[in-house]
């Protein structure tokens, strides 16, 4: 691959991004800003604001990009394993060092920047829910769902549990808690019927 | 009442926590300061301080003192009635106008400082569980809960989509959200068994 002096756009948004990550686990969330990452990335700090409204927006996107599918859900036919397999995915990203933290600084942001809570729920909460409740229907056609249950509350029930570990008690969030939250959201709180 | 030079502890302690939200109202979190309270409520500054290690403990038991039976749980016998009446009281509380802004800032300031954070558990996130563990365990034993139910997860589980909505979505807490993430919960996600 050969070098030249003017990066093509994507690659320069790759390389503004990959900086913003590494700088932002360098100096923290909060010593981070978009000056800083354009001086790092040789790149005009207007080309970022362009692109980006806000340092929030622009971390968003880059812990994103790690993930280039997007957190997709798998269908393999079994509704509790999909899950499973794309909420490891998200944790693992978004909820565990190294960058858990600065995802966490984020949201910590949005509670005190309305555009940073906006730029998170655009880019990242509305199409993620999109996407729980898409994988959610193909459940319930295949009788693998309560038909009861409320579509529009999944993003909520699933992964409500899981902002409270990250957020409240700021316990590790491992794999054996995500099986735990599975397994009683899938059973219920109620009694059970007798057989 | 006759008025004495030397405020009782009790009554200035009181006098502290109404100024703390007085003024967390007026000039919001980011701005309170223990230095701004001492003045207004007409106190030592060390006087605050030997009680409260941050403004983060402070402003938190300020909020907690709203309610002084503490957010109990009633117990009537029908479980998903308590529930829904103590997460209405706790909701109002502390999820909507006036006092909602200032523990959603608080929650906030817990991403970045751990002092806070610790505060928060020890103060109202371990109290409450316990509480709800105690109530949901009567309930199972009069067999209104599932036999199998994660009890350590149903402060996770009860309230993370309450937190969700809070700080993700930011969107209004209504009772009628409680209402349907509590019948969610109960009826469970898995398909039901067929009579």
């Amino acid at each position: 691959m050969t070098h030249t002096p003017h990066r093509r756009g994507a690659d320069r948004t790759e390389a503004i991004m990959r900086t913003t990550l590494e700088l932002g686990q360098e100096i923290g969330y909060a010593k981070l800003s978009i000056e800083a990452v354009a001086a790092r990335a040789g790149a005009g700090k207007h080309t970022i604001y362009r692109r980006w409204s806000s340092k929030g927006a622009l971390l968003l996107d880059s812990l994103l990009s790690l993930n280039e599918p997007g957190l997709d859900y798998p269908n393999s036919g079994d509704i509790v394993a999909d899950l499973r397999a794309q909420i490891y995915t998200a944790v693992d990203l978004l909820a565990r060092p190294p960058f858990g933290p600065l995802f966490q600084a984020l949201i910590g942001e949005a509670q005190h920047d309305p555009q940073v809570a906006a730029a998170l729920n655009e880019r990242f909460i509305t199409p993620q829910a999109d996407k729980t409740v898409a994988r959610l229907k193909a459940a319930r056609d295949q009788g693998q769902l309560s038909s009861g249950f409320d579509l529009d509350l999944a993003m909520a029930i699933l992964s409500g549990p899981l902002y409270f570990q990250l957020l409240i008690t700021q316990e590790p969030l491992t794999h054996e808690y995500v099986d735990r939250i599975l397994h009683a959201l899938f059973a219920g709180m109620g009694p059970q019927p007798q057989p």
